[in-house]
């Protein structure tokens, strides 16, 4: 993981210390690796530590190899910093990790938790917007049918905001996975969603870093809320109100709606 | 508070260390400490380390003067070693210490929270049974009328265990004050809480550690949940269901039996 | 100390998110708290955590009352983040708290360290610079006199520097107090140290905050680091390569310069 | 690493909680493992939590495989808990684990640590006895013949506490690797070592816990503070002054003597 982490230009870790596009200027309130091992679930390892001064990481990421993996830095806007709120967030093999925020969450927080289906009820450690989130998406069906799920979920957030007088509740770019698949949406209900790119091709990703030209396969991307690296014109930024798979090495852009559940 | 967290023998932090009666050997999931001071609530202070490797608590400790103050070491079961699950537990002048816990809570705490009146909701910060408790009881009066608010919450607390076949959920010593009044609960659905112990004369707690002679006004009292210092025989054992009342260093102690709300 | 540390524009919390001229973006690598109260020593309160983040700070700023403290937030360029290296430093009633850094000072840190004296050496419990150059300075006097012993330290540091091939080693503004002086430092090798400012008067500290005006002394001064509150004419910059004495409310500055010991 | 760590009972995890033999009650104070993996040098995992309330430990055990690794849980006496105190301690290719205490340390602390090759000084990044008796003996030769080496560290560490009046200062069991050697050292300078046991064949190995059938090389060897698992007499007590190779899987053990270097 060392290779996407830490050494490009512009990596994770330097984007916790000063983000350029983001509202806040820094992320440093916690941040989260999850990736897909030799265990039955994702490895998870979170941490309330400033990304950038975190020893542990660093070992852990030249230690540490996968095939897929999502990772975050956290900048809070009201939930306390605290491991369980650190993304990706878990459940069996799926990893949720989740940038922006519902507005005035606080309003309708109790709402939206009552609604999450007891059997994954359980699941919710922390007390974040995004956990919650995911945790709804779950209950509409996330395991058999993901961007249907999601839809739904923000369909819902929305329903529910509007009632609590949040007209525009959802600001969101959110990465997925089950272990195999990844996803990837960007959608706000003001249209101006966070920013989402994605790589291109295996020789593009090389360029970036050419010391990794025999480790990836042929299938490698790589999704980013900000480019990494020191050629910005190699990624591809998804448009607003999208959803994306990559699958097999192929993504597939399509339009995403919210759907009232 | 150097004086009763640090100095005797037996105080707190050796007791975070080997803890004599309890179910578990070591308190050592994090500590708190609230007091009544200068500000209009009363202040907090808690961590997820060990109580007794904290360098931070010693210094608070000698520099916090205050007439009445809270302090636990805890022993997670089940949840989350987190700041937000540390006692005491704080809504506007109240603070809230818990030993024990709601058996197999996880069964039921969805219930137990969608109880919560939304008034209190956003106060919950953490993910505990200790925490859940506190405000049920808010939800049921503690403002107006603290004991029977507490009778109330475990009458319903037992009445929802039931439902879900937990037919003995509350074990629990409980310390509850506003500021000028102590309470303490000693209560178990099976009659055998967590011991709780008070002290009797000023002249027996000087005797405990004579240098704070100068210290202790007349009415100083002391609530714990193991004696603290050398002399045993000088601490008064609460029966089981009990509640008890300090008040201007008069204590009331009555039974205490839970009310179906 | 929460109308300082809290309260303004541009208040040291706010600094810790956003640093408009130091020369890392983030002083995000803990914090800390050292203030003179009840006790015989000046407590401390130091955290690894951002101090933005932090909430057990915001509660001891509005519990703790202290007629003199002093207040730091940390970007560290090479030693770990770890509790025993946030400042400030104590050694018995003295406290040190030092922005800059010694250059390259991995290559002469052993030569510093064994000149400090046996009787300060227990003391050190990090491995900052800034730790041990508050060691030196206690090695060569502090204790007798402290701006004498400082321009030691200074001298001493840049010969071992000049020695190892470091022409212009020594970077820093300093805090120092006794708990009854407050002294300041403004000094770098090059000429080029970090910025340093003095408060005037008691009426135009009230204006930067006036819910204030009953709680500051005639003799109410503050010295930062960077301008705190909206009116920046308010606060006198230090020039470089002085000293500064605050006593019983009389700001005294005059040059200052490194002596070899 | 999860079979060993987590899964027997008595295994490290509980050991954190409850220590039979030593003399600190608990281990509260901060763990660490040290493993071989993929990357040129051991990856260091090492937090101040307690081990057993580690949440990012557990992940970290079911995902990384490693065939050599040592993990450790921190009682400290004195030195402040902090990453930088915790077992393993690295240089290079080597990992170092200590039980027990240099006496009165703090007498002589400074003459040992001026001792140290001005080429390791800068590895030394925490305070302990332990990470100095480490760079002691990489300066008396570690890297070259580790047993010769670990023999002149004890007695100079003997001789400088003789020089201090401190007649008995080292209690010790130690481990010790390259990667590919593992070496352990149990010596007092009263003849009272901290305990050290090895295990004996794969088939003992497997029945402490059957389910690594597969897993174990016939060449597994495990060296342990206390015997893990059920099976006490499938454990050897390594005898007091002893050091002991494993390599390839055979284990060989030999009076090990001070010299005076």
């Amino acid at each position: 993981m060392n290779d996407l982490l830490f050494e490009p230009k512009d990596n994770l870790i330097d984007q916790s210390l000063s983000s350029r596009s983001a509202e806040t200027p820094t992320n440093g309130d916690g941040f989260g690796v999850g990736w897909y091992g030799t265990w039955k679930y994702p490895g998870l390892f979170r941490s309330i530590r400033p990304a950038w001064n975190d020893f542990n990481l660093r070992d852990l990421a030249v230690n540490i190899e996968s095939s897929l993996f999502l990772a975050h830095v956290r900048a809070t806007s009201l939930a306390t910093v605290q491991e369980t709120n650190c993304h990706p967030f878990r459940y069996k093999n799926w990893l949720f990790v989740h940038n922006g925020e519902i507005f005035e969450v606080e309003k309708f927080r109790r709402e939206l938790l009552m609604a999450v289906d007891p059997k994954y009820f359980e699941n919710i450690l922390g007390s974040t917007d995004s956990e919650l989130m995911f945790h709804l998406a779950l209950t509409f069906g996330l395991e058999q049918n993901p961007i249907d799920a999601m839809a739904k979920m923000v369909g819902f957030v929305e329903r529910i905001g509007k009632k609590n007088n949040v007209p525009e509740s959802v600001w969101m770019t959110i990465g997925l996975s089950d272990g195999i698949t990844l996803w990837g949406f960007r959608y706000a209900s003001d249209g101006n969603a966070p920013t989402l790119f994605h790589s291109r091709t295996k020789d593009e990703l090389i360029k970036i870093n050419p010391s990794l030209q025999d480790r990836y396969s042929d299938h490698a991307k790589v999704l980013v809320s900000e480019p990494i690296g020191k050629f910005k014109e190699m990624w591809e930024e998804v448009p607003q109100g999208s959803s994306l798979v990559i699958q097999n090495g192929n993504i597939s852009i399509k339009p995403f709606k919210p759907v009232s559940p």
